[in-house]
């Protein structure tokens, strides 16, 4: 496999081998699933797994397949059923109703990866590829695995809603803990941001630039479940003072009174995971707040969140000094199992992993950023507000995206991602 | 079956064969399901047809089997996810979220039914049943077919979202005109209205009492395809005069300009059926209006709708002309096939079936009613406001509850069901 | 003073007479408020106390002066401004945003009724009038007479909203009790029900037609506060089995625990009144509750609500009965003071005044009704649909209202009229 | 008067005189108004004239007068009614219905003005004030200096909901144009930002700390209407590509097609102005447009919004260029009339003044930032989340606030400010 390759060996894999590995682990996500699973939209923010399975091989056949006269499209409803957000391409299917659409079902939209997926390895046989090819190439690769990790947020919301709790893996849950470590110091100073060399890295993550840095601590762990109960058991949610004032909004309209997916019974708190229901273990980070949450934790704790900027300046000195590969060990072998999909382990020397972690950073272009020419300008560009940037990946997130620059981006009321909180204090 | 047995002949039935054959009937509408399809929820208004399946089934579970001391619980979480709205057996999963249940699954529950199935006819077959069991069962096999109806109604909403226009069945379509016939007279004067005699009916059928009627003359024929269309022409979608206050609000807020499922496409009118997208046939009777289009058809008619009162008059007398059976030909083989389930033929001598016809009566309880004790009584009396009653039935009806003391109800903008109009002048 | 006038006296005033008292009834209401007080609207329902004064002089104006070409149009943007709901005169401006107008402001409102009323008298002292017009002018008198009675309850439900309770008026305020009555018996038979005679009535009170009625007893008293206590101290708003579905889903969605403005302080129940916040007196009737309560009342106590025209026969009975005048006294002096608006006394010997009393009967129009030609015919009408009739008339209403076949009409979640209970058995 | 003061002499004028010229500007600015003007609150962002009148005095109760022990309190009940959001001074009236309270009505809130004015000027009379509640005593004018902007924007759309276009005052107008000027160039390099020295600013403007710049060009004009319009008849508004997915989701939902207060009339665009309707005059610049109008625009014209940083850079440079006060000329009288409250001059030598401009920044503490102890800390801290800084200030705007550290802000939906586009490109 492509990620298992990469952390353990230098030679190369094929492009073909890669195409099938990331095709593969999406099947993989959607196998401990039934039919009716993979049809369910809960949310307006989540969508159906059938959807996925379907919108990733769609952007295969639209932005490469349909440039080849010799492709036989599978089905010509399907560029404006399965088209996300792409107004170049054409209109789209609304955004919430993608869980009414019954049909194709499960079998057909397997048929249709493999039609696309035979096509694709004949494609990628055949005569040298021009370099914007290669560049949609692995932006569709990477777009998938995107994907396979809002599969696992999405199924998760979905199973969520059944009051009899199913379980999507009953392996996948462990409990961790981890060693404290210590808070790395960013000095005052000017520091390049961004992404650079050879690695595949998303338009957001460009241009790099200098940013000016003013100085800070950043917490060498994520905030553990326990810390967090600490912050509830003081009144965390009754008390507005700590909190932005939409996020109080929030709290009072939602009734918000801990994180998502946690139920008080008998006097003790359990947290729904794609394992089933489980009771909160202290030494675990915290997982699916929001940014309000995370923000009026860090407040309450006398600290504050950090930017995003400061996060990968911090990253990249922790890296520096452990000398390690830059894919934790923890990754190498999650495509196998989901044992730490639900309770990541925290890292010591690395701020990767775990969690997701909220930063104070608006998502907003790099100075001197461009979105690409066409349709795929769209991938990142236009959704830059009303966002705040997350750093650091999840267990659900493909090791390939653990790294310094990624930029993940949510509303700050989302909480159905694997999303925690690491503090930092200025100097 | 029990339909068709009763309509050819005349020695009873076992009531083992009738459950059996209620029971399979439900399956045979699922058939040309898929696993998807039998999922959705496309609207609050609707429920999913996996949850159709089961709720038919908790209901013998619930209010016969619970009693029998010996019967096995299939699944104890099915007692709060199954009930529909009966308070008195305790809470209901929100009605408008049956879609995010994704568990059980469809093979889950007809496993469920066929366990339900086996102890019903165990103890059917047991000793003698009590009175209020006996009707508790008739109740339970009516109730099966009202929803063997929203069944067809829920299926073809759903898939009316689904812009492929996918086919539920391609049988279940049929060209049919019909003589126009007279309209029958109801004389000023005290009439009998409400059920009478041995046949099942529900509570709300009762008690029979008088009326006093003023009069009118009733149109031996539906309203056409054909006729609405000339509404429609001459601007009864523009035109508020021709409507309530409450219905003209909806045709500016919902943007009606034609019976719902009705589509426009170069320059000619489709309507989307159970056998996919067909052209709209002048001679068909019109359906899926809204009590608000009846009421508005009729007015620019210079006519008016019936009160279900006239209209039970009214199919008294042309019983009586007709001594011809009460459940009229077309529906002997309706269990056979869905041919006229889209597109119901007319009726001479007799105001049932083909569409279910508004009336401007608002669902109210007849003088003496008193709902049954126990949590059965929920069934009727508590949906008595702002609904109006609907008579006749459709062919999506079961034959049985095609009587002419049938009391269907929805709310005035409910489009979804197959709703029609006949139409009534005073004397 | 018209009311009074009939009341005391044989001999018929002058339409002149008429006109004047009617319209300065209205701006006698006003007179207690201020700029503001006639500016709010509080909720869709509810219109300003501003609007109220010129809708209703824009009724003269655009029903009989325009008419007259002599006639000099105040302004002309009033025509769109205050249309309420009459399609056939033209657009309206948003019945929702009518608090959002803040010009005309009072003065010019009040410089706007001297015009109309000037040109009115001048019209009125005319050549004789055409019984159209005849017609129209009586309808437009008691138009008003129907704008003065939501006038106090829209203006109550604005003062409602101040959590300083101000007063309307400090008199507006009398603790009354009553002698209980007997119950009348309507028996099973034949009835004529609807106007007949030469008072004016709405159009919706007739054609007196025939109806048939199975017999009942009719309460002779109104509920009381401390009856109805009773039931909310019994659990009424927390058990669902007294409950219409609808109903029950408004207690839940709208946390009902109580009547409208009742209040809960120091472990009593006030209740916001036109003289400010007041202890519950459990001797006078209960008011501002829906059809849902009142209905909800009844199960609980054993009993039901009456039909109309149970209603309409058992008070018809009750004036043979006391052959006293039709108008009760309480209503003689209403118009010198509002000391009964808000805590109306219960009648002996009359179903009529105190409340306005839910009836089980959904609003629809009698047998062979036709509502007139012209824009006028909007007035009823088009409204028969989801609404409840309700009979009696409270201190609120003109005397000249609270006659047998008058039928008011809200939809069953109404609160802010005010309206109460009358309680019936069936036979 | 203080601003006149301060941008023509050097001489201090006393804390009364400053207190007194504050406070009565904020009558003057209602002094056109009614009653029934002042009452309204036309949507939930925009508050009554009258709330704004009474919130602004009592912060000056609460926050200085509550302190001295003589001070006799007005009203109790004002401290909940007119608290606007400081959760710890106490709970708070609905913010979105302050439209509904009608008492106290204005005459009554003139009376507070004056009951605290003449306490406070006691006050500052008095004994010498701490370091604290001099610091509490600017910030209340600086408070009521931004209400009185909000006056004038809240009343613009009040008014504009009328559609008989009510004029505020007809001096309110005024045709200008002004020279195009050069593009400022803001070199690659660390720079200062944040308020540093004596004057007042708000604490979102400190601290003062370095930040690194990319290097850009800033628009020395305004963006016109002319121009805006050449974007609105080359499909700006139909046109996805141009849009953040945000704002055409607005587009869409809400159906923009102009900015707001933008009327078409026989095939010519009007604006809405406080002088009435009034025809589009392209040498304006453009105004009442969101953020994500204008990120549309400039992506439209090939250029990009400033970030605040940039901004204040550019702005500092052209001040020192000119060596001219801080202050333009423009707002020199302002306090004397409204005339260009509407349509705002364009200034050369200076991005100040004219309109608002947005920034592509979004609203966020400054490195080490930290709100004041105390509810002023609810001041600024509390809203950093979800907004986006504009600079520069209109001619609504107090001249006091027109500096080059001042950070406004506003959802990126907001219309209803005196908001407008300035472009940059980068190097």
């Amino acid at each position: 496999m492509i990620q298992a390759a990469e952390s353990t060996q230098v030679e190369p894999i094929t492009i073909e081998a890669a195409y099938e590995a990331v095709r593969e682990r999406s099947l993989q996500i959607a196998r401990p699933l039934s039919a009716e699973d993979c049809a369910v939209q809960s949310m307006p923010d989540a969508s159906p797994i059938r959807w996925h399975l379907a919108h990733t091989t769609w952007f295969f056949e639209t932005f490469l397949l349909r440039g080849d006269p010799t492709y036989q499209v599978f089905d010509p409803g399907y560029e404006y059923l399965f088209n996300s957000y792409y107004n170049q391409v054409g209109e789209q299917y609304p955004r919430t109703q993608r869980g009414l659409i019954t049909r194709p079902g499960l079998d057909e939209t397997l048929a249709y990866r493999t039609h696309v997926d035979r096509a694709m390895l004949r494609w990628l046989r055949g005569p040298s590829r021009s370099e914007e090819q290669t560049s949609v190439l692995r932006t569709g690769l990477n777009h998938e695995q995107q994907h396979q990790e809002l599969m696992l947020t999405d199924i998760k919301h979905a199973l969520s809603c059944n009051p009899l709790w199913p379980v999507y893996d009953d392996r996948a849950f462990e409990s961790s803990t981890s060693e404290e470590t210590d808070w790395s110091v960013v000095e005052p100073g000017q520091y390049e941001i961004g992404h650079v060399g050879p690695g595949f890295a998303f338009d957001n993550e460009s241009p790099r630039h200098t940013v000016y840095l003013n100085g800070c601590k950043v917490s060498g762990s994520l905030v553990t479940c326990g810390e967090y109960l600490r912050f509830m058991n003081e009144g965390g949610y009754e008390r507005p003072e700590f909190w932005l004032s939409l996020g109080w909004s929030h709290v009072q309209d939602e009734g918000w009174t801990s994180p998502l997916y946690w139920v008080r019974r008998d006097d003790q708190w359990f947290q729904f995971t794609l394992a089933g229901l489980k009771p909160v273990c202290p030494e675990w980070p915290v997982c699916h707040v929001s940014l309000f949450e995370a923000d009026a934790y860090a407040r309450w704790a006398g600290q504050r969140l950090t930017t995003e900027f400061e996060w990968e300046v911090a990253q990249r000195q922790c890296a520096d000094a452990d000398s390690a590969e830059s894919v934790p060990d923890q990754f190498a072998d999650h495509l196998l199992n989901h044992q730490k999909a639900i309770h990541p382990t925290r890292n010591s020397n690395s701020l990767l992993g775990g969690v997701w972690q909220w930063t104070s950073s608006s998502y907003a272009a790099y100075p001197g950023y461009r979105p690409p020419e066409g349709a795929l300008g769209e991938y990142n560009g236009k959704f830059m507000c009303n966002q705040y940037v997350l750093r650091g990946g999840s267990v659900a997130t493909d090791s390939q995206h653990v790294r310094p620059t990624y930029r993940n981006f949510f509303p700050a009321d989302a909480r159905w991602q694997f999303t925690g909180i690491r503090v930092a204090q200025s100097l």
